[in-house]
């Protein structure tokens, strides 16, 4: 593969999508052919299992079925969108991989974690060039979240302790892969993180 | 658990679905408590992960991600059907299970047998206590299987060569899992094949 891949994580309020935003922008003002796309979701069958997924009864899927769920809508935007741009030398900007499953699954709904490393280990193996962590308290991240509306506010819906969980879960992630993640300070303005941000892709860029 | 999971398998058009039927209404009579389900299916969520596969363009989805959907609707089926019923003692006679998916994903498309087995281990586990394989001649089966109709035929219409590789590929897992399996001609009227399925669930009955 020839393009590169970079995610963004970091806890809901983040500012991680906003940031993966401006660099697809910024990148396409550069000439960069960018796939600007997002899990759960960015095929249009992931799409559909995202739909499965996030509407509904919070209780509708166990945790292990949910993942499940999560790991074929990640097969299906890996095979239909995610490596078909790399092979094309795309750059590819996911807003969530499978980072997002292994805190948000492996960590909050239980101790899966390991279930979900062996899952992604046989299902799906691809991992990002880059990821960013947009690293930010919850208070703030928390406050910011809270100020959206949506129909699929079950994954924000969880409240601070467990975004402080979720924080100190992406910087432990970002520790046991230190050459993929790039830890940015998202509690500044939006200008300075994405200087970062553009920092840490540019060296990379295919 | 105390109850009984039976599961019928075969090739399309053998009767398997007509026998599970019978041997469900049979069981009834006797005073058993029997919950009669299939798969793909078998809970609301699975019934719904089961439109998603089963509908729509036939290379919807690749092989590998129709077995991670199968396998979250199997999950969901286990956890909300199959396990409290066991638990609560009674029968359980469900219509394919794990062993179609060994075969229809794992053979039919593609050589990914060991695939299907290992995500089999790592999320469901579970076997039925008794799996009766309806065995026919595809020729025989599949006249019967296009007699009928329906939006769901993707499975039905591989033709007479699938057919028979699948026949094979059946066998051999009857001889995979002897003490598991009984393998029963249902190239014969329905009440002797009937007879023959009850004379192997009846040792079994709680």
């Amino acid at each position: 593969m020839t393009g590169l891949f970079v995610s963004f994580e970091g806890i809901d309020g983040s500012g991680k999508s906003t940031q993966a935003r401006v660099l697809a922008e910024t990148l396409r003002k550069r000439g960069f052919d960018v796939i600007h796309s997002r899990e759960p979701g960015g095929s249009p069958g992931a799409e559909e299992i995202r739909a499965l997924v996030l509407q509904g009864d919070p209780d509708r899927w166990s945790a292990e079925t949910e993942i499940l769920l999560f790991t074929a809508a990640r097969r299906d935007h890996l095979e239909r969108t995610i490596r078909p741009a790399l092979e094309a030398g795309k750059v590819v900007i996911c807003d969530r991989f499978a980072d997002s499953t292994r805190m948000y699954q492996g960590l909050s709904r239980g101790d899966l974690r390991a279930l979900v490393d062996q899952l992604h280990a046989l299902m799906i193996g691809q991992e990002p060039d880059l990821t960013v962590l947009i690293d930010m308290d919850p208070a703030v991240g928390l406050s910011r979240a809270l100020s959206r509306n949506g129909t699929e506010e079950r994954f924000e819906s969880f409240g601070q302790d467990l975004q402080e969980k979720m924080r100190a879960g992406f910087l432990a992630l970002a520790g046991e892969y230190p050459a993929r993640f790039r830890v940015i300070d998202g509690a500044r303005s939006p200008e300075a993180v994405a200087a970062d941000v553009l920092a840490a892709v540019e060296p990379r860029l295919p």
